[in-house]
């Protein structure tokens, strides 16, 4: 093994050099409010100069699959729609790359968890549709979400080549190797994950270390950076009768965090405070990275073709 | 994200806990005092009760590609072969099973970087060869290995389900996937990795960090144990002149360990002392981690032919 690769942020950024962040933020009931609040968050970022933004997962709502509610279908959009029509013109204002992570509505009976990206001319470059979708007690995701149909994607955006993955995609290698193979250099993975409150001191410390070591993980495996968005407060969603469908509800773990290719956490956010974390990232670890940890050069192409199975057991 | 899973050492194992021990030792260039003192550290395991036992990789020579020098390749042996023999009647003995990574000569002119399974009846189960092969300044293996033509595999040991994968194979979150959907429910890595002396002020801790999280996340991501054995020591391997081919040699930085599924290390080794690391481990874990963080039920096996190709660009 030889030499690593290490990424700081830089007061002059070279050539090869782009400034990142991401944002965490608390959500309430109202979707203006949150949409305002992301925006200006965004906009914080933009000033100091990144130029490419990503909000956590599905900012315009709390986290509502905590339930399997039908009222909550409504705090869909279109794609174009009110969220990226407002993310547009920033990014046209600021020449910035926006990734935005939204509850979209299809069609009639047909919702996806989706990432849109804005490129810095406010065009809207495609839609990433989040394609592992998890269910579990209160992450009861597979109600809502259609799992998406668009592939694991990349877009060679103004400022770097990036990928996008959606939460639940962060525990699958496949996700992101499949990304990077499209030639994103940057991986960003908006995410809605916390503790159950109840289970937090037995569990909640492991919990969150195998999130954060398995995203550097794919920054090792593909020689990439990536860019962690994550959720901060305690949401207790209401049912319909006005009363949390959960007494403890979810605490989002925060600690949103960008990875260097060499696994080493650059940058990392609180717990619980509001926060765009920026990054000056050095597009050229990418190549450094991969070559001198060669691994996209020695992958056993014909020798994996039992990952397009379920398991070992089909004969 | 709902109840993790930890593995402490037992006192009293339970039916489904199974002690292991993973070994790591310095190297000398005598093939026969290597095997004795390897011999050695695993007799002392089995009689403290380990019953699934693995040796660091090719333990039987220094790490002799830091040279690419045809005089090496005498020292790889057949198998079934002398070290087998002795690791049948160890095994025999012991009712313990062993893998054993071994220089394999499988004909003239083919050889391979290879690990035997010998069960508890001192059978051989069977080989797992490596199937990816690293060269790196020092670490030179395509000279000497073909790259593995058995796939990824996994016995049905008297003990537990493992699978054996080998160090430069710890890069790719592939072989771990393949690996557990044969039924693997620990897998074994025997290495052998260690610093460049000149880098490791710079470089070093990442680098350790960068191999310790990636097969963490092999843990996490296929919910079952992983056991890591590398050597300790620095070895500057002779050429035919009698001087070390390299001035600085390799450090192997040890710290072999036992990972649970949930990603957390249970048991580190030191950077250099001769250890049997034990630990004993709940497979029942398997199930719980597999069942409470289900990520084999969610794989998106329609969307993962692209893993098969060697990158994105071909059409």
């Amino acid at each position: 093994m030889t030499a690593s690769t290490k990424t700081r942020r830089a007061s002059r950024p070279s050539s090869s050099t782009v400034r990142v962040a991401v944002t965490q933020m608390a959500c309430v009931a109202d979707v203006r409010a949150n949409r305002a609040r992301q925006l200006h968050l965004l906009e914080k970022a933009a000033k100091g100069g990144a130029k490419i933004l990503c909000t956590q997962e599905m900012f315009a709502s709390q986290y509502f699959c905590q339930a399997e509610d039908h009222r909550f279908f409504s705090l869909a959009e279109s794609i174009p729609g009110p969220s990226t029509d407002a993310f547009a013109k920033l990014a046209r204002k600021y020449k910035a790359v926006i990734v935005a992570s939204l509850f979209e509505r299809r069609a009639p009976g047909l919702y996806h968890n989706t990432a849109a990206v804005i490129d810095a001319d406010g065009s809207l470059m495609g839609v990433y549709r989040k394609m592992h979708i998890p269910d579990d007690p209160l992450y009861y995701e597979k109600f809502y979400f259609t799992p998406g149909d668009t592939g694991f994607k990349a877009w060679k955006t103004k400022h770097a080549n990036i990928g996008v993955l959606i939460c639940w995609d962060q525990w699958f290698p496949e996700g992101a190797r499949l990304t990077a193979m499209q030639g994103a250099d940057i991986l960003f993975y908006p995410t809605a994950i916390g503790w159950h409150p109840t289970e937090k001191k037995q569990y909640g410390k492991a919990q969150h270390e195998s999130w954060e070591l398995i995203q550097r993980s794919h920054a090792v495996a593909n020689g990439c950076f990536v860019c962690s968005p994550n959720r901060i407060g305690t949401e207790k969603v209401l049912g319909a009768d006005g009363k949390p469908v959960n007494a403890d509800g979810i605490q989002f773990w925060g600690q949103s965090f960008i990875t260097s290719p060499d696994g080493q956490v650059i940058e990392r956010a609180s717990v619980d405070r509001e926060q765009a974390l920026v990054a000056d990232l050095d597009l050229a670890k990418v190549e450094f990275s991969r070559t001198h940890w060669p691994f996209l050069r020695d992958r056993r192409i014909d020798a994996y073709g039992g990952l397009t199975r379920r398991y070992g057991d089909e004969g």
